[in-house]
């Protein structure tokens, strides 16, 4: 009845998960701490494109972890500016982006099959990393690194920041995961200063981490404020009945 | 490059969700109203199948809100028993069901295959029903009907509620829903008492609704809770990072 190999299986996506980003690391470790740490100034705002929705890529890989793609996901899509309700206008647009096209598997058995792949994916003007596995990291590395060097917003989701750590985006900067990976991320990646007990940290101008699974609500509702304002995400948060405080801190 | 017509098809998928659902219940209107409502015993506890997992089904149409399944999809898996950790056992498994294998479409644009149909899902202990439209409105509401009838647990999140009002699972019951059908849903359903500022209400011994979009997590978390104590249900929270407190209260 229900296919035992497939559940099993997706019980160890987590461990599968994290193994996926050690080998990352592994493949290019780090060669010394520094000593300067930047500081992004938290608030300064974003600047939406001109004449056409802000452009939100997800990055799933098999096996992704949900939550960390379907928070932000609906937080953005659902994003609606004044005048709300039936006239008001929704200023994001989502798509999800992987190395093939072929249909993978989310965390809770969920059968995806990526909108794109690094190759045909429109350009982003957001790219979203969660705790996920990875299959050709040079083609995600490549993405992501493009993206950033074009000016992109980029942020992580739970363990999804040792992709943008082993990419090198964060070195020198701050940043955040899961609570159970803090201490671990520090000695693996050491040129990156991991801060605990924050929902998110903007690590660099557009640059975001956020911490475990459901923090992608409280950093996806925070770059909402940081695009259209405070009473834009108030509506956002109202709108998904969204109870988590602190991106309103 | 943004393929437009889906975007922009889904940026009415509430409208559309809203519209499917009214076309349901219009085809059996209610006949009056009941003057005697029930309220369950709110934490009479839920007891887990011996011997196997508790398998939560859930019901995916063409488009469906995704957060509604994602939020408890994420929960269920997630929830572990002690020993927690890498030796704890996780005591529920997920799937997803659809009136067909085709892919369809969530709001924000993923792409989804049901894992199985109506007709040969293996037998689910929970039923989870978020916002979504409806195509196949017999086999749906069969298939609420039987696993209601043999004793399941059945829940609603957001505007899903509408499906069992609908297929007459909750006449003579409190429920909730998202908080700006409130008062549409208790005119369009008479028979059935709706309550406002609620996270969840338990409509029935083993029938649950719950408010909007994220509610899903505290209706989870609380369902996790009636299995399996707050400890465990606390850990799940927290595992997730989850800010959320109603489903504490």
């Amino acid at each position: 009845m229900i296919r035992k190999s497939v559940f099993a299986g997706l019980l160890s996506l987590m461990c599968v998960a994290y193994a996926g980003l050690a080998l990352a690391a592994d493949a290019s470790p780090p060669t010394g701490s520094s000593s300067e740490v930047f500081y992004a100034e938290p608030d300064s705002p974003l600047i939406p494109p001109k004449g056409r929705k802000i452009r939100v890529a997800f990055v799933v890989s098999n096996p992704f972890n949900l939550i960390d793609m379907a928070g932000p996901m609906q937080t953005f899509v659902q994003a609606q500016l004044p005048p709300f309700g039936d006239k008001g206008a929704y200023p994001f647009e989502t798509f999800t982006v992987g190395d093939s096209k072929q249909p993978i598997t989310a965390y809770g058995g969920l059968q995806v099959t990526p909108n794109y792949t690094f190759d045909n994916a429109p350009d982003a003007d957001i790219v979203v990393v969660g705790a996920q596995s990875i299959r050709d990291k040079d083609g995600y590395f490549s993405y992501l690194r493009r993206l950033s060097a074009n000016r992109k917003v980029v942020m992580s989701v739970c363990t999804g920041v040792a992709v943008l750590a082993a990419a090198g985006l964060l070195d020198g900067k701050v940043a955040t995961s899961h609570h159970d990976y803090i201490d671990d991320f520090s000695k693996r990646y050491p040129k990156v200063k991991f801060l605990a007990d924050k929902a998110y940290v903007r690590s660099a101008p557009l640059l975001f981490t956020a911490g475990g699974e459901t923090s992608g609500f409280e950093l996806a509702l925070h770059i909402v404020q940081l695009y259209f304002g405070r009473d834009v995400a108030l509506k956002t948060a109202r709108s998904m009945e969204y109870r988590g405080p602190a991106w309103q801190n």
